[in-house]
């Protein structure tokens, strides 16, 4: 029995996210890439992701992995999927890894980016890979605010109703908001995220950025543990899973 | 009367090309236009355009123009078209214009950029945006062969069987390939272009970048006047119209 890890890019744009739906007809990456690894190895195969990603958000640095009995060597593994996989999933790269590497319970540190197209005019381009927001924003407001979010924290207010995690306690290493021509970009580096946090941050970020909340009223947020304090959840075609570190 | 000029961009992955297409149901970007500027007007648009783009083109600054008797200041036309628009035209800018100018006939120079992806890996998000090339290529050689395409020349080698031009004398003013981070753009700037003659100098200077061809040979093929002796048409999502000059 051998172990595969794949480093996985995709398009989430036509997908209902990662995970399998079983009895529904949706396309999911999973799915996907079970199939098509299915047809390679011709064994049933299963894969585990580093975290689930949801419908219409991409990933480029997605982590999968699967126990497989097949021959073929590692460094074939990427290319021979890749001439098997739609043009908007590709496997970056494949590699042998101990039998008990697990793509999620292994997994130290997720990056996570947010991209923000910020101009007066939308993009024919962008409209699939960020959201898209006219007014100006005070970005220096909203780069004060982020650096609240780093730390050893309780996050109950960036968590969506219904997050099945036991804890919400996470640290988060990293915490920036760069802009790169019309787009806004976040950057959030943590040992682990709840459900929506990047999207419920971004969301309280462009308050900041509009003016409706001060950048200091980010620690308070946090601090009050209160999901109803915080801004709405952005739209996910503006999320990238961007690298997991093991 | 009025006239209206209007700055449009497209991401043309979902269209039969610019054109409308009478009889049929293919959405065109032309049609889709026309559609959404009769709903705001209240009148039977028609549209002319810098020119045609292929199915699969795309546009960052495709201009084009109508006539109008609707009393809708042209600095709301964008905004109120783009609320109308599928996200992937956008209209950037709507200016009042003489009469007599002609979106095809008044303009004076376009440019064209065609996007390689040259990595050993494809990309999930360039699929759509350029031509995915995994061999590393011969970039200077690239470089040197394109400056053979500068100035006034007969541009027969590069010229599309059933193209309907009369003359294939054309005039290029600037010819660069540059590259940026995984993507080796081609520039082009010319008075006008023949029926795919951006993708063919594009599969030419291909066979340049892979050693097929010396860099030299571009300016014996535009001599010569041979379409075979020159590359094969280099597809269409690699093609962005980015901008016309009055």
């Amino acid at each position: 029995m051998r172990n595969i890890k794949i480093v996985v890019e995709y398009d989430g744009t036509g997908y209902h996210g990662f995970q399998r739906q079983d009895g529904s007809n949706l396309a999911t990456i999973q799915e996907t890439l079970e199939q098509k690894i299915s047809l390679l190895t011709g064994e049933d195969t299963q894969v585990t992701a580093s975290g689930r990603t949801d419908a219409g958000v991409h990933a480029l640095g997605q982590v999968i992995n699967f126990h497989t009995n097949c021959k073929i060597p590692a460094e074939n593994i990427a290319r021979a999927l890749n001439s098997l996989l739609p043009g908007d999933i590709v496997a970056k790269s494949a590699e042998e890894v101990p039998l008990e590497f697990h793509a999620q319970f292994s997994a130290k540190t997720k990056v996570y980016r947010y991209s923000i197209y910020n101009h007066r005019v939308p993009s024919a381009f962008y409209g699939r890979y960020a959201l898209f927001e006219p007014l100006k924003l005070d970005i220096s407001a909203m780069q004060e605010a982020v650096t609240f979010c780093i730390g050893e924290q309780d996050f109950s207010a960036f968590r969506a109703a219904g997050s099945a995690a036991k804890s919400s306690v996470r640290t988060i290493y990293e915490a920036k908001v760069v802009k790169e021509d019309h787009l806004i970009n976040i950057y959030l580096k943590a040992n682990g995220f709840l459900y929506n946090m990047v999207r419920i941050i971004t969301g309280t970020l462009l308050y900041v950025g509009r003016g409706k909340l001060q950048a200091e009223e980010m620690k308070q947020i946090i601090e009050k543990r209160d999901r109803s304090l915080a801004g709405p959840t952005a739209p996910p075609q503006g999320l990238f899973l961007m690298h997991v570190e093991y």
